[in-house]
């Protein structure tokens, strides 16, 4: 007698996405995903997969490609109420002439309750089943992504200096790891340490972080190498290149998410590897804001593992994983003058595998394995724009839009059903995010 | 009494797209633009359009943005067919052990017939409205663009070597010629000189072009300075780099369109601003195939003027005009080191009417104007991924996705109604693509 399960998803193709090194993903043809209590309980020809199984749930995505839900390795979410608020200016003019001012000025536990709906709405959308996040008010940060069912890794943030969410080092730590403490019992939500940058957190606090980190087991993710300008001030500040200063810091670990790294010299390429750090790749937003270029194939070939994030709403100015992995493919590409750097599969690996590893939780997500969390996403290649299907790999990479995601389950949970997103009041969102629109350009 | 129109279009912003120099783009809010035999009749408040005229056919697109249809400046288009047959090689091995022999065996006037549909039902679906190919059998390309009521210039192509479509240089120019000639009574139908690039077409059929071009004012549409390796071997071949070459053939006129560019010296771009040339600006293409980046701020400042296209769908891959726009901005400012650089407003300006000044037709598309055809685009900002709206120009660049195009107008034939493609059967087009797939796999 076959066993009753929740769930079978059938799919024309399944992509598991290995996390052995191997980075050429082997496609599975018409192939079933068995998922049970939130887990995958296994794969198999769906020829096969309704004499060993039933289930009143199966889907049958008879043009779609199944692949592990997309990991957004680096996102201050609730921003997305900033989109667009000021783009096409240089850095230090977007930040303190306009960026600054509104977050000081807007910044409120509501702000961020509609921001990170905004957002999360937006990341199902594109397939995108876990965030990691570092934004002010990390406590809605955390309490939006449950209530919506969302994965997430809240960064505990910090600064030297005051914000709405803390007064120095040692108030923003007490209060992320008492936040931590309260979701204990919530597996989806997990925590980072999450000192901004090397320049706006000095060496005690970041001291003190990297004990805990390495006693407790947390990530953490900060900004490193983000621009040429903050390698040299700090050079000049330090006397040494933030990410040497982070090193006898006690930070290049494998917990480190190190986003951006715009700025690697050959050696320090070779230290990330042997220290097993994790680099965040945003290649949209360190292209908006000119910030430079990761050198993406280089850290592939020398073994550091790579993850893609979107960044903020306010730098992007989508949070879009889909085009995010084709921009990662293209520059890395004319970045080396080598057509052959940073392939679609290499890039779905760091799309997908690659951030859940960064994250530490490469055994519960990231691929589509037995016994992993069921968090996946399903693609329709069947449209004038990705057919004819040579190899459905480069298709999402190269070729899918965010409209031909239709499915996203989040620990076995349907979050996207046939392109309709479930539990989120699309009209109410928008509704908010014009309220705040209209009060942040003086129109309330 | 109000006079009887065949259509109005009010939406909530519409975005002439000037094209005085003037690159910020005005936007005018809550308007209407009235059409009539295929011509922009009017642009007036929408409050008083109904005082002044009436027609049985009203858009009422209140969330929407309306910009002159998108002009792609360069494409293959019947490639698509191709599409994701061969990613992530090298140039030389991709062309050489891939494209070529497949285009070698395949292409013929049923496979671009097929092509060509596939690859104008996704321009159309991304807000396109005016393509500019070159590729093999034009005479299809002319037929199908025809049949569908696409605007196209049409390329006569021209090598020294003989393909599919001719025997040499004089045979090239017959046939094209001819082409041209049968389709003169067919206004939404224009031809352009298609010489592949410099390296590929010698001296005396290029100075025929020039001198026939100047008579006749058509259009040159040739790859130059695409990489590097081409100026060197172009260098050791003829002892100047192909712009100048082409310069003392008599080809450096207002009437080129010089694809790609990636190899510019300063001098270089004084020339081409000297003499009215046409940049084709192609960004996703030139990452892809690590090519090189065409210097687009500078080429602006200069004064030269800049189009935006997407190549063919074998090298992008995709012909979305909107993720073009979006890769232009971001890759411009990358490049230069400056987030100021290739603004929003400048990339749409260049992607409009930039293009149709391109192709000679300034006068006739690329801006929302009286007594242009009524080429229009629709895209609905009203999307999680779009609110909230500051600048609708900059949502359109940085946030907009193929699938928020809702209307195309092309000569004021409503091509795209709601999201659906009218007199094309999608069905159909993707059953043709696979086919083909199954040809070219082998599984025929």
């Amino acid at each position: 007698m076959s066993q009753t399960v929740e769930q079978i998803i059938s799919a024309k193709w399944v992509i598991p996405v290995s996390g052995d090194g191997q980075k050429s993903n082997k496609v599975l043809n018409d192939y079933s995903v068995v998922v049970d209590k939130g887990v995958i309980l296994e794969l198999m020809p769906t020829p096969e997969v309704l004499s060993k199984y039933q289930t009143d749930h199966h889907f049958q995505l008879n043009d779609h490609a199944l692949i592990p839900g997309l990991v957004n390795i680096h996102t201050h979410a609730a921003m997305s109420l900033f989109k667009g608020l000021a783009d096409d200016l240089p850095l230090m003019i977007w930040l303190e002439n306009h960026i600054w001012p509104a977050e000081r000025e807007w910044v409120s536990d509501e702000f961020c309750e509609d921001g990170l709906k905004l957002a999360i709405a937006e990341m199902i959308r594109c397939g995108t089943t876990t965030f990691n996040d570092m934004y002010f008010q990390p406590n809605m940060t955390a309490k939006v992504a449950h209530t919506l069912g969302m994965r997430a890794t809240v960064g505990m943030l910090m600064f030297d200096f005051p914000s709405v969410w803390g007064n120095g080092p040692e108030d923003y730590l007490k209060k992320g790891l008492q936040l931590r403490d309260d979701y204990k019992h919530h597996e989806m939500i997990q925590f980072a340490f999450a000192p901004h940058a090397p320049y706006t957190v000095s060496d005690e606090p970041l001291k003190k972080i990297a004990t805990l980190s390495n006693e407790l087991g947390i990530p953490v993710h900060m900004h490193v190498h983000e621009t040429a300008h903050e390698v040299k001030e700090g050079l000049k500040n330090t006397g040494k290149r933030p990410i040497k200063r982070l090193q006898e810091l006690g930070l290049m670990t494998p917990n480190l998410i190190a986003v951006h790294m715009t700025q690697l010299q050959r050696g320090e390429i070779e230290l990330l590897m042997q220290n097993g750090v994790s680099v965040a790749h945003c290649p949209q937003s360190n292209m908006k804001l000119a910030s430079g270029i990761c050198p993406v194939q280089e850290l592939i070939t020398a073994g550091v593992n790579i993850a893609i994030g979107t960044d903020g709403n306010a730098s992007n100015n989508d949070l879009n994983m889909l085009a995010e992995m084709k921009s990662a493919a293209l520059l890395g590409k004319v970045f080396t003058g080598s057509a052959q750097a940073c392939s679609a599969h290499d890039i779905l690996h760091a799309a997908t595998y690659g951030g859940a590893k960064a994250l530490g939780q490469e055994d519960a997500i990231g691929s589509i394995e037995i016994g992993k969390a069921a968090d996946l996403t399903a693609i329709n290649l069947n449209t004038i724009e990705s057919q004819p299907v040579y190899d459905p790999v480069s298709q999402i990479v190269y070729t899918a839009g965010r409209e031909q995601v239709s499915h996203v389950w989040i620990n076995g949970d349907i979050k996207l059903n046939n392109q309709q997103l479930v539990g989120i009041d699309i009209d109410e969102v928008i509704q908010r995010a014009n309220h705040w629109k209209n009060a942040i350009q003086g129109q309330a």
